[in-house]
């Protein structure tokens, strides 16, 4: 028998992801599972129910992939002291995981048994690994109207998807759940505390991009008028505005938006500045519910400008298009985004930028009626419950709400305030329990330029060690585990980098 | 009377480059000084007597107002107990350096006398930036036979130069001095630990400028087959190689030629594999003999490739040009270098970068002569005399043989080695004499781009931070001082940021 997800696996092989041979398998990782989902019916008109039932199963394969851990790690302890005990519980781990562990970190003595803390923490972020490097990212998400998502964006005049969500981990799901667009065409995607990008490292990624259309004609050529797209995300709670919104932000809702739109309006002004170029890109700001997942979609107007305080509600839209047909519902969204944009609903020179809203709030509101259908109406956890946190380069083609909190940085020096927040989040989510807090130092490599691979390693290992060093006594009292990994662009294989002796803590 | 350091700077003006007004007028600072030279008559041939005076009065001018600081120092301290202090103190550095020393660094009781070493670390870099402010960059250096330097490069076919050096102050000359070459043609100039250039940024300033080249013509249009040249200068040492070497490859010379050679070769490569193009850039590897200012010039061979172990000696072209006339010595130097690239000397496929060979060979045969006609062959001083260290972006518009440590770097994190080499050499230099070390952190920033200035000023004040804490009790022994500092890209003004109090080790 073979799960929606293994067969999103399995079509991912024939388009052109490549994934090392024998690793598609069905592994009791991956054994067929029902969503445990409580109600997996779609009661909006334009709830997409196989979207949402593919979107639960892939969220339950990723819980019980977790939720093997501890159950693996309680059969191998009692063994601990048997002979043969590093071979036997590799396999044990390997079976029920499909993961690796060293022999190094499996060797137990009466005098120093199983670290099982670190065995934990290492087992969580070998299985996030493994997960990242199984999935596929978005296939699921598709045009409920046959033509692909990437020529209906193309078509409503975009050539790149550039997008910035909170590094809090309530948003690690925002493009495939929250927005349900397909990854295939986000050309960058980073996660910054309360999603304030660099606007310099913005406008770079912009150049590289642009000098492609130029030199290659990739995406398209220079010479067609679409434009680069920059999309910021803020996040707010609505049930628990006060304690529960963006920390980053002073849980401030208007205070994320008026930051990030500022960013987003600077990003513009150095294109138009640097490059003279007022047409190259367009901005757009989004807000997010994390109670609900529901958006505030700000549309521009027809200057192109984003007010912080105008926006469609996407759960009033909800709300408002749920016993209507289902054109007269998606007539009601457009309508609502011109009305926000101020222009009519017919108006051809904000046609492209309206209707990617529009798609926007529709993929939404099947994610609003999900998150309904499931939990009755808004998640029962409003916080955090995220399982690990990513420094460095992003890595979170796996995308689900809380699994983990994404921060982009070049070094801890730099981005000390969200590596602050991001540890003081999870060491109240897991030191309580009595586990360490599981950190992966992540850098991107390119194949293509020499000594890339070294140079990412070397980046890996320090961020790894910057880390260590600033939590000194938490490393040393074994309750911050951090794993240094590189990856080749969004390659198939995510690879753990050996630490150096002499920059372990741990045993 | 009018130096000619006053008449170049005067005729900076009407060449574009703005300096506010009222900031040429001859202060003490400048005043006429005739340069202090043993005997300025060139012997070669090819030395530009003209040029190489000018260098000298200028090096004397740049010694003078270094030299000012004490005198002017040692005339306050006295009066610091006298009713009205402060403003004298204020006065009296205006009037002997130009520069304002804030009030607050003046203040003195009998308690808590006037920090002398504080102050001079302060006014060394105070006087930096001012040198830095009035300098003009490389009007000196010009082409002898008419055409404008910009134009005979553009001719031989680039469009870009990039210029890496080592973080070494014996190099901090190597633009006006060694290679003579004016800084307007130089595209970018950044400093690495042993020249070690950073591939990637190397990589998106490539990008950066071919998409200038594409959009705006800039400086030349994309259509033109001209190259990007990437040039990396690594340094040893004739007399004492075992010790007066380049620190961060051991002293090895071979290994220093080695290893920035791999990097122009990954540089190369990854243009050729990221963007499809092979004929895009062009690398050229120098090295300079720090005792005498004789390069050694790698000329490429017919394929572009480049050896460590060929080359073309300055020093020995001297020699064997010594008794030439003009036209023989430059058509020696010619066929020496298409001998080095193994073509015929009229071979039109490497003409332009065999040319651009030659000319940097004459060029710097004039500062042979200059080394030689003053100190009688070497300079006295085989090893490091910097007066200051810069960190973060370059500042080095003003240059001079060891006036400054020069280390490009981002964050502190990413560049400790290097950090901790120059640190360590200036150190060795001035605590002896009682002296601080005093660290420029330089942030540049883009004045069209909204917000640069203010992340330019954040950036700098965390390398400040970040020096501070690397050296924490150095700084708070009084023997490390860094003053934060930013600039608008090349413009007129570096302007000190004020350190916010919590970050501040000194009193």
């Amino acid at each position: 028998m073979t799960s929606t997800l293994q067969r999103q696996l399995l079509r991912a092989g024939t388009h052109g992801r490549t994934a090392p041979a024998g690793r598609m398998r069905p592994v009791p990782l991956w054994s067929a599972q029902t969503a445990p989902a409580r109600d997996g019916r779609g009661a909006h008109v334009l709830a997409d129910r196989a979207l949402t039932l593919a979107l639960q199963r892939r969220a339950a394969d990723i819980d019980a992939a977790f939720a093997a851990i501890e159950p693996a790690i309680r059969a191998i302890v009692p063994m601990q002291f048997e002979s043969g005990f590093v071979e036997r519980a590799r396999e044990e781990l390997r079976a029920r995981l499909d993961i690796d562990v060293p022999a190094k970190d499996l060797h137990a003595s009466w005098l120093r048994p199983l670290d099982t803390r670190a065995l934990y923490a290492h087992c969580t972020l070998a299985v996030f690994c493994r997960l990242v490097e199984r999935s596929y990212d978005g296939s699921a998400a598709s045009s409920s109207d046959g033509e692909s998502v990437a020529s209906l964006i193309r078509r409503w005049g975009f050539h790149a998807v550039d997008i910035t969500p909170c590094a809090d981990g309530r948003l690690s799901g925002v493009v495939d759940y929250i927005l349900r667009v397909p990854n295939a065409v986000v050309t960058s995607r980073k996660s910054y505390a309360g999603g304030l990008f660099d606007v310099d490292e913005t406008l770079r990624k912009w150049e590289s991009v642009e000098l492609m259309r130029y030199r290659e004609g990739v995406p398209n050529p220079a010479t067609e008028q679409t434009r680069y797209l920059k999309i910021g995300v803020y996040h707010f709670s609505s049930s628990d505005p006060d304690r529960q919104g963006c920390a980053a932000h002073g849980n401030d809702a208007a205070r994320a938006a008026g930051a990030v739109l500022q960013r987003l309006e600077q990003f513009e002004a150095a294109v138009r500045n640097v490059h003279g170029c007022a047409a190259c890109t367009a901005t757009l700001l989004i807000g997010v519910d994390t109670d609900t997942d529901a958006i505030r979609m700000h549309v521009p107007d027809a200057d192109g400008a984003t007010s912080a305080a105008r926006y469609v509600d996407a759960a009033e839209l909800y709300e408002s298009t749920f016993a209507c047909a289902r054109e007269e519902a998606k007539d009601r969204i457009r309508d609502a985004v011109a009305e926000c944009a101020g222009v009519a609903p017919d108006d051809p020179a904000t046609e492209g930028m309206r209707w990617f809203c529009a798609f926007l709030v529709k993929n939404n509101i099947g994610q609003i009626d999900a998150v309904r259908s499931r939990y009755g109406g808004a998640y029962p956890d409003r916080g955090h419950t995220e399982r690990l946190m990513v420094i460095g380069d992003p890595l979170d083609d796996v995308q689900l709400r809380n699994l983990a909190f994404q921060a982009q940085m070049e070094t801890v020096e730099e981005h000390t305030f969200v590596l602050d927040i991001g540890v003081k989040i999870l060491r109240s989510l897991h030191e309580p329990r009595g586990f360490a807090v599981p950190v992966l130092a992540h850098a991107r490599y390119d194949e293509r330029v020499p000594g890339s691979l070294e140079r990412a390693q070397v980046r890996a290992l320090r961020l790894r060690s910057a880390v260590l060093a600033r939590f000194a006594s938490l490393a040393s009292s074994g309750l911050l585990h951090v794993h240094a990994a590189v990856r080749a662009g969004d390659g198939p294989l995510v690879e753990i980098v050996p630490a150096a002796a002499s920059t372990e803590f741990h045993a």
